[in-house]
């Protein structure tokens, strides 16, 4: 009962982070989105982690990290605020390996000129750990990064969709490039299997690159 | 590419059809909601049903379905839709077997003096074959139940909160009531082991029925 007791005064003052972060975001998106759009958005992607989500005492701060890219991603599909680089997400079931090593990859090998995302269909309650260790070893640090459902703010953004092992579960929109790469999937797995997935995906992120950079060289894809 | 050009041409369509949803539902909730809102509430609950669905070629409708129940349940969680019934939301993992159980058998048991929705931290693709027979020969029709994701517009909405087997996975919010119900998982379960579950369920729900519907008697929880 006591225990019961705590938890509700605890996410008392989660109730009223939330309601602080949708001002901050509020204020930020003011000439775009209406205060309740915001609130919305933050109360739900809260809702969406909290679903799947392993670590809890920082949901917030991820909720809050969750919510304004989705709200950026919404202003960018709705042509208020201008993208002049190419938009990538990805797509894989848990976001908790392809998807999040092929976002970390692309995003190096951009060097800013593609922002880059990723999701899950059914969200993991963290990265694979060997995920992270093979990308660690490469001095990529996903320690901040964690898995979230695919929404369709973020799929409306994107001009290319990348899927892998989880194609029917993305809405199609027109005026989009879809794909649906054939990876083994590394959840569970040893990391010496990890790597050689990772590097798969390097592969095929760098010809992906090459064709949204260069679109005048011939497409390695 | 032919195979991809005519999806393509198919989500076109899907497309269309979720706009005049929102119209339709903006129309609906004028007076409450941003068309903003609305819009926003449409797109991502299909993006939602999609990323688990089993079935797709009904899933606009199921996915206005889905929408408008949230809206309704955000009306009223601001008050701006009067409700004079107790608010019930049953929440499990899959949104497949109890919770569904639970939602259909409180139902049956308030004859309309509760107002009960279900839903679930990882949505199944369907519903579990066992548990549509074993409510089916009770008479319980649940082909048109679906397995939807656990929002916080339903939670907010509620005035008790029963979850089962996913505690963890759902926001608490001060001023409701929060109970956890320990039942085991039904899921691929026989019919016969399915049938002692939903008898449980049904203990359980009229003794919930009774302490909603009549507050002064002894509570039986």
């Amino acid at each position: 009962m006591t225990e019961h007791h705590e938890t509700i005064l605890g996410l008392q003052d989660t109730t009223e982070v939330l309601h602080r972060i949708s001002e901050r975001l509020g204020e930020k998106y003011a000439s775009i989105f209406a205060a309740e759009t915001v609130e919305r958005y933050v109360f739900e992607s809260y809702a969406a982690l909290a679903r799947t989500a392993k670590v809890t005492a920082y949901l917030p701060v991820t909720a809050e990290h969750f919510a304004a890219d989705r709200l950026h991603a919404l202003a960018t599909s709705k042509g208020a605020v201008a993208s002049d680089v190419p938009e990538v997400v990805f797509v894989c079931v848990q976001n908790a390996g392809r998807s999040q090593m092929a976002a970390a990859l692309l995003t190096v090998e951009a060097k800013g000129r593609i922002n880059v995302r990723s999701a899950g269909s059914m969200p993991a309650a963290e990265l694979d750990p060997a995920v992270r260790a093979a990308m660690s070893e490469m001095g990529l640090d996903l320690s901040r990064s964690y898995p979230k459902p695919l929404t369709d703010d973020v799929v409306r953004a994107s001009d290319v969709v990348i899927t892998m092992g989880c194609g029917d579960s993305c809405p199609i929109y027109p005026g989009k490039r879809y794909e649906d790469w054939d990876l083994p999937d590394p959840s569970g797995q040893s990391l010496e299997s990890v790597r050689q997935v990772r590097d798969q995906i390097q592969e095929r992120v760098r010809a992906l690159a090459g064709s949204l950079l260069n679109p005048t060289e011939k497409d390695h894809i």
